[in-house]
C-alpha cells in the first residue's frame, strides 16, 4: 500500500532538475508520485493552491507542501 | 550499490518536516541519506556551501543542492 505523492512542476529546468533527482527517487513501496506540469494542466492550479503550494517545484506529501528551490511562482501558471 | 545523498538542517521545525518527510522517504535501494545538524556541527558548513546550499533544510544529490522550504540562512548556522 502506498501513499501518494504529487509533484507539481512548470516544465522549467529547476523542475526538470528537481523531478529527476528528488521526486523520482522516493521510495516506490512507500510513495507513487503523480507528476502535474501546471502550465499545461491549469485546471488543477486550484488543488496545488488548496494544498499550500506557492511556487514550482513542489511536492505534496503527508498532506504538507515542500518548495524545491525556486522555479516560478504559482501565479506565473495562473 | 547506492549513491549518496546529504540531508544538511538547523534543528529547526521546518527542517524536521523535511526530514521526516521527504529526506526519510528516498528509496533505500537507491540512496543512503546521512542527516548533518549544522548548527551542532559547524565544521562542515563550508562543505555544504561548497555544494551550493544557501539555506536550510537542503537535500544534496546527483551533484546538486535542493532547498526544501525554507527553516534558516545558511549565515544563520555560522
Amino acid at each position: 500500500m502506498t501513499t501518494k505523492a504529487i509533484f507539481y512542476h512548470a516544465g522549467c529546468p529547476v523542475c526538470v532538475s528537481a523531478e529527476n533527482s528528488v521526486a523520482n527517487a522516493l521510495d516506490p513501496a512507500k510513495y507513487t508520485v503523480e507528476s502535474v506540469h501546471l502550465g499545461t494542466d491549469k485546471s488543477r492550479v486550484k488543488e496545488a493552491e488548496a494544498a499550500g503550494v506557492k511556487s514550482l517545484p513542489a511536492l505534496v506529501m503527508n498532506g504538507a507542501a515542500f518548495h524545491i528551490n525556486f522555479g516560478a511562482s504559482i501565479d506565473a501558471v495562473k
